[in-house]
């Protein structure tokens, strides 16, 4: 079944292929009365865009949104709200080649065996083009919440390029927004600069890690037993293209800990609770705490490449393939936005849930 | 919101608490005709069963599963099938202590906090106990993968406990069943039995890996964007009590290849493509390409110990808390047949999906 | 696709056959804190019940019902809240005929075609035996409303059996449990027990009218454009055994009706907006105006009779049957109960629905 | 909740608003391979277009549909279909009055005080343009059903306009598209053509009842117990607006027949069971016996009148109100192609999910 809907309450569906005229979400179920213009939700398209720079794609996409229902006089309606980006710059032409060879490590094989048929043009419907979409409704997401729960704040940020993390000691917020790797330590930022390009011109590609930290939450968000909070978005971030790894607080870590460890102890604030360390990343029992939840996902290595690597044709023929086209060396970089979209969205999503199951009353402590 | 079901077409709702009469799943949606009766879904939560030697909670439950519904004549009818299993060996005393304080790394405090009350008898809902439900549906599932696709095979099995991994230079199918943790690797049988001993005795406990292979997949499972496979099993792992992290091949590791390395290049074989190397772990853009389907999952230790951590009560006074009752020292060890079960209805979920939209037609290579 | 849930918050599953050991109802996204005991549910199961006067089977069941989840002293606890009743009357050998033929104008004959197999017991799955089921659940979700929405009032009644209506100008509300028809109309009650009783000593059955309506409504529950509430209303109507036909408020009059017979026009009352007619049912546009939410629904006579009708057989062979068992000669009455537990659900569901996506703030007139 | 999806495997999300700048349909699950062009829906589309005669508004609109992902040289590729159509004949002026007053019988108040704002411009999100959206996808639908079910034909045609009804015995299938009424009584046509005219000039309008027959039906379609072929079949017309009553097969009249009457007898014939009557309409149990499927539905008169009626205003002022703005007499007459997408939508999503849980494989007889 093809199924291309994401949420339970805020309900996000995607459309589109990367060579077609145009793709987008429909977002339903946003609380009404939301200021929302597209002026609100362009500067996150704008962070995901092609092109910015040379460790990016070179493909030119202006990424413009338009909103095309559920808004009227700068509100939303409660009504579906239809964010439509058309696509400028296809040039099919570079595909050629992958229409009859399969690309070692893409969707390409899966989508031929699955559907008997696939719009090869840039991947179609695989590529990754498809979560400008998800950042588009993103940008939905963050504008209610910045109604229903104004103290909140989502960020992405890369801690990983390849074998390279960050130094943790070196983390300074304010650096994930001065270099191309939104990566949170400027002497990493350097490093993997030069270390990127090395590999571009080398012709390949590489994997990184993505971290995404929700600050300022409340508890209650998330709930037994398959909608618990760390399920839904554990599924958001692996239907991402290219991720193999999600990670919640710990994460596989959390192997390696014992008991006395890992208990996130608690002491009495001045405001009810507090949690001495956060090795759950924000998460107990599948219902947030009110600490920083904390995600990180794995991506990839770009799998279009200018290596030749063994593969087969439709006809069965054994082939060597490069594959031409615009392709970014490190894929990761794009996925910090999508990161970040996937987690407002889930997350609003848990609010209106919780706030239909339980009038968002909270069990008091103390 | 309370969402207690999974599977788009083969749907699990799981209901009961660790200490009430019974719990149980109600299964949806099973082909017609497949041969089952209690005795082909036992041996499964035989295996999960708690009480079986020493490092496994001494909790005594049978865990004798009723089919109360869906089957007539040994076969599913194709209509709702009711597993239940009765708790007997609840000794609810054990927990006096903990109505009032707050176990440090357990959802004792979410699921106060959200609900404003919770039954915290074993954990109540949030237990572990919930798992042999799911175990039982799982049961079902294999079932009917049995009679649709008779070359599948789902084993599970622990690849790392606490910060010790097996050597997968020893790696040994038949070792699985012969040691208490369910591991491949005999000379990490004898080495973790040590270690496990040792962390019990000092009133710890640790984390562990567990990895699920589904061997004899076919290709064409799975479906773009927000159902493909590997999506759907990160979710249904996360799911899981304790779970923190989910991989699905190469993980979380896939970040520190470069594309020339990730790729697995395909050959054609005497029956189609055949492919290299297997970084994807069987999934590619979403859908199974035939290869072995390969997840791992971390469960973080068991946060019931005799160790006292701080805490707080519910009326804000700050205390040290040990966790009496039983309890397991490596939770991991009965998360193996929990993560054999998920893989199960999530692999049957997608057959039956599949079947609805392509008819299972696949497209040609060679 | 078998699919036995219902909602989208509140969400009902139902499970079990009419001769199985027990049938019952998974209710997962109630509120917490609801009082609830079995005491609560009892009562509404108690209407439905069989075998209570001549106008009814004559099977005995108790239908105890019996709490197995979700409710920790006395109060609902959020989790999933399961509803078990036993089977405890099932005279299997009265049904040893119709194994081999189909019933005409009952589910043998479709569910054989679609499953290859069937329960023939009782009619298994397609039994009026799993509405005992949805009572149990309405009786939950009357808990949760008489908290969230005490104004609320939920009666069905029946308006018409065969040919013969009640008359609206003896409409009285308390008439409605006087009487084994709950038939608002004490000269109807009359007329009705003895057309009832010419029938059944016919070996004939009847079909009715049942209609529920929902008093003391708030307006702003239901949502554009498939969660309607007189879509949600319709499909839980059409869901009940031999339902053929739904209405909402004028109903299939409506089409007789011009314009400006139609307008129910609106004046200032001292609490706001008030309707001069209810043409409506108390929705518009999907979406409760506050007025009375009036449904109807008609019920076809029970096949199962006991004069003999032509059939075949499962190897072809022409035959005629009489259906001997325990039979409603007018299964409308037990209907009543049913409808007015799907009102309830479907009512409590949208309550919280319109909780999430709005927060319940409603907007001003006047 | 907005909830604007429908269909379990084959889904339907429509969006976007009267005066909008476009509207349309996602839809999702489609079947790959399907032969899909924008001249396959465009027919559809056409015959529920505004502006074709006196009897429809006057509203010019060329509604093209344009197909903007989904589909591949000519093919379907499994991946979603997004369908727009822009909005060109938007002459929001004409509702200058009704942004202040509330229309008697017109959802502007329950939208109003459901989401505290709304779009009046043409009804916003609550105009009949959103079902161009459904005619649209049931145009998908018809052509995924062509190849999956070829024999299968879905005809909608009206039989009551206000208080007349058509006459059974001169029902000719030949006459449907031979009048503006769609009705299949020439004798009635040109009645209706006269009252019609008289009602319009009155500045008045008037209900209908449509019915759709599905022809060349397989059984097995449908499923137990909520999921029902005619559950589905009732949220689908239900969901329509204007729409206040639906029935399958004798529908509310179900109610007048006895047991003996209501049996739809079976004999074999050629290629199996035959039935003498199809009081059932198609279904018995929810599931399809392969007779045809016939359903009915009322639509109210159009609420936008000339004729002065008794409402308020958003400040509570009691007010007389005229609708001007471009209205049709008979809103029924444009929801004949509505109904068929719908019957032709639900017809396809089960037959989807039935080849998925059974593999659409029959039970035999004979």
């Amino acid at each position: 079944m093809s199924f291309n809907t994401f949420g339970h309450m805020f309900r996000v569906t995607t459309w589109g292929e990367s060579h077609g005229p145009a793709l987008g979400a429909t977002v339903d179920g946003c609380p009404p009365g939301v200021p929302l213009t597209e002026a609100d939700i362009q500067p996150w398209l704008d962070k995901r865009r092609p092109g910015q720079n040379k460790f990016m794609t070179q493909r030119v996409e202006p990424d413009q949104v338009r909103i095309l229902s559920g808004v009227y006089e700068g509100k939303t309606t409660g009504t579906p709200i239809q964010l439509m980006i058309e696509n400028t710059d296809q040039r099919s032409k570079d595909y050629g080649d992958i229409v009859q060879k399969f690309r070692p490590g893409h969707a390409d094989i899966s989508y031929h065996q699955k559907y008997g048929l696939r719009d090869p043009r840039g991947g179609g419907r695989s590529s990754a083009r498809e979560t400008a979409a998800r950042v588009a409704a993103g940008g939905v997401a963050r504008a209610a919440l910045a109604q229903l729960l104004p103290g909140l704040s989502i960020t992405g940020y890369m801690v990983q390029m390849g074998p390279h993390a960050i130094d943790r000691n070196r983390f300074d917020w304010d650096q994930i927004s001065e270099n191309p790797f939104w990566v949170p330590d400027a002497v990493a930022a350097t490093h993997w600069a030069d270390y990127l390009d090395d590999l571009r011109k080398n012709h390949n590609s590489v994997g990184a890690v993505i971290e995404v930290t929700a600050r300022g939450m409340v508890p209650g968000l998330g709930a037994p037993i398959y909608a618990k909070l760390d399920t839904d978005l554990a599924a958001a971030m692996m239907s991402i293209n290219a991720v193999k790894g999600v990670e919640i607080g710990e994460g596989m870590a959390a192997a390696s800990l014992t008991g006395v460890e890992n208990a996130d102890e608690i002491r009495m604030g001045p405001n009810g609770p507090e949690f001495l360390t956060n090795h759950a990343g924000g998460i107990l029992g599948g219902i947030s705490t009110g600490q920083d939840v904390v995600v990180r996902f794995s991506v990839k290595p770009t799998s279009s490449i200018l290596t030749p690597r063994q593969t087969v044709t439709m006809t069965g023929e054994e082939v060597d393939l490069i594959t031409k086209g615009r392709h970014d060396p490190c894929v990761g970089i794009r996925a910090v936005p999508v990161g970040e979209a996937m987690m407002a969205c889930v997350l609003l999503d848990h609010l209106l849930l919780d706030r239909g199951q339980t009038g968002a009353v909270r069990g008091q402590i103390g």
